[in-house]
């Protein structure tokens, strides 16, 4: 059987929706020039930067087109923001608050940062997910110079409560930095109402390239470059702008900004669909995250006695792309920290899939991958030594 | 008049060449996933980017494709470097040598690692802009944990003795990075000839997109990535790869290695014609660099009594795409670094133009070029003060 592959791992991979493609040939086929040169022929490329700038400062409601940093991507954005706050902020103190349930680009930004004698606390958060506002507050200290919290996680999409945090840490007068990579482009994000300082996102979210992204930093925000050089972006990331990538990110943004309600039901009726159907296919499961403070495209679910990384190469034979999104290098067996986190036993981790849905999906797709998820499920459990003991017993 | 603007200014923006629009837009119109994934979406992805990396490989003749780590550009190359092995080494020292006439993506990256307590010897240039490797013998100390020299100068085009600094460094016991980013594709470079641990490259020097480069890094070399996150680039470079930008990047270094041989032969006739006609356009000006040890493709010529940036925009309205290439801010008046460092003093310096070829002139451009020429230079001298009274003695 030759079918397509149905996505339903888009955090992994969104593909590039029509409108991003063809404005990405069009810039190929433009001779573009340098938007630095002092000549003509980079007049264009200028343009088209700053177009893109002001269709990606929209999706985030940034005050001014100036405060976003085009990156070349989510995690590039992330290190920025958390090093490059760091090593601004050095004289005044070598403290950051961050949570436990963070991306790999903050973890191990942060882990890098303690080579440099940065020191970290990290706040727990709750059986969905959820930091709590009133631990960042016993967190910040007198040399704490940042806070970093993502804004919704890409294990178990739980949403932060963001406005909250931001209050604090105006309040105490330290720098909040937000990771959205996995939220700019699915819910609405709003930069201004959200009181932050800094926020990370990434192009492919919203079906732009990957190799684009930006951080917005609030006018007044220093920071020290990740790439010093020439005066790109405001000195703020210095090299020659991937403009390809840049004028397809735009695009993304210009189509994001129009399609998001649509986009937005038609994933939460996808979940709703999963979420509702999945007792009639397999038993034993844990729905990970927050019932309601969650990204509308995501489905966490541990699924006992079984593997997750052996689903996900049983559902690849079947043309289903998931995912177990547990940041560990291929072969080692370790634990998602986020699903440990949340009270989830080493067995229950990894046995975890994530689905997530984009706008190519159909409710058939569901329908399908249940049915596969089930027979997948049925023959892991079988050869489980757990399974069998406990169906001798039973 | 509204003719095609001859681009002689390739150093700032080469044109995509034809070749490299077709692998990104086949690129772009192949729905790849991502290449880290855990299913056969992300496979595609992995193999186009295995090839890109064998491609890119071969151009510079690292002994292996995993030598070379894929990265936004040159300027983010060169910061990976220096900035990689001078974190990855404090323990050992922090002394680094350089070179008086680097660009400024080293320049800065080592102005940064100063504020982080690092000390930084820069070696002279001769009149021609040529190290003497005999002085970075002597600046090397016990806690010198990097020599970076560029490969070429992107305003004179001089050449370095790298090997030679190589065989130094080997035997020192230092690390050696090397800034190739405008040599790469423009004259052979062979990494394991030169000796280099390190050494920077862009893909738009080689016709391929901006925001694409890499790093050629000699197993066993140290360093800390800039970007830290997940496991891409054996852990050198964190960060969902710009995957169409590699593929255009691989495209231009297969092209590339086939017509080096042919596209050095064109422009070294286009550069010899305007430095053997040019005395009969205008008189009172230097050509600055080596005579022999230079890029193929660059002119830099200091014309007395005139401003660069003056001639540069009279030449824009007559639809010539040259530079100054000095990398001062818009409105600035500094004189370039590396124009001093060879002894052009401060008028000179500032009434610098840098031309370079590429692979879609002509020599009708240059006949032009030096016609327009003539008549900016005539028409900024007629308002020098000093040329007027000059004129006025004789």
């Amino acid at each position: 059987m030759s079918e397509k592959i149905a996505n339903l791992d888009h955090m992994s991979a969104n593909p590039l929706i029509p409108e991003v493609q063809e404005a990405m040939i069009q810039a190929i086929r433009t001779d573009y020039g340098n938007p630095s040169s002092q000549h003509k022929l980079g007049d264009n490329a200028a343009e088209a930067l700053d177009k893109a700038r002001e269709s990606v400062s929209r999706l985030i409601h940034a005050p001014s087109p100036k405060d976003v940093v085009f990156t070349s991507g989510g995690t590039e954005s992330v290190n920025l923001a958390v090093k490059g706050v760091a090593w601004a902020k050095q004289d005044k103190g070598k403290h950051i608050v961050t949570s436990n349930i963070e991306h790999n680009a903050v973890l191990r930004s942060l882990r890098r940062l303690k080579m440099m004698d940065y020191r970290v606390t990290s706040v727990p958060v709750d059986e969905y997910g959820r930091v709590n506002p009133s631990d960042v507050v016993k967190a910040i200290i007198d040399d704490t110079v940042l806070v970093t919290i993502m804004h919704s996680n890409n294990e178990i999409g739980t949403i932060q409560p963001i406005q909250e945090i931001a209050a604090i840490t105006r309040e105490k007068g330290v720098i909040f930095h937000t990771d959205a990579v996995d939220s700019v482009g699915v819910v609405p994000v709003d930069v201004q109402q959200l009181g932050v300082d800094l926020l990370s996102f990434a192009s492919n979210t919203f079906y732009g390239p990957t190799g684009a992204g930006g951080l917005f930093v609030r006018r007044g925000t220093k920071l020290w470059p990740l790439l010093d050089g020439g005066v790109q972006e405001h000195n703020k990331r210095a090299g020659a702008e991937n403009l390809i990538g840049i004028i397809g990110m735009g695009a993304a943004a210009e189509v994001t900004i129009r399609d998001m309600p649509a986009r937005i039901a038609h994933v939460k009726k996808l979940k709703s669909k999963l979420l509702k159907d999945l007792p009639q296919y397999i038993d034993e499961y844990i729905i990970n995250g927050h019932p309601e403070e969650s990204l509308p495209n995501l489905v966490s679910v541990s699924i006992k006695y079984i593997e997750g990384e052996s689903v996900v190469l049983m559902l690849d034979d079947e043309n289903f792309a998931v995912s177990t999104r547990s940041a560990c290098a291929a072969g080692a067996l370790q634990a998602s920290h986020v699903l440990l986190s949340i009270g989830r036993d080493f067995a229950d981790a990894q046995g975890t899939l994530v689905i997530t849905f984009g706008v190519d999906n159909r409710e058939e797709d569901v329908k399908r991958f249940l049915a596969a998820l089930k027979d997948a499920v049925k023959t892991l459990r079988e050869i489980s030594p757990l399974y069998v003991k406990k169906a001798a017993q039973a």
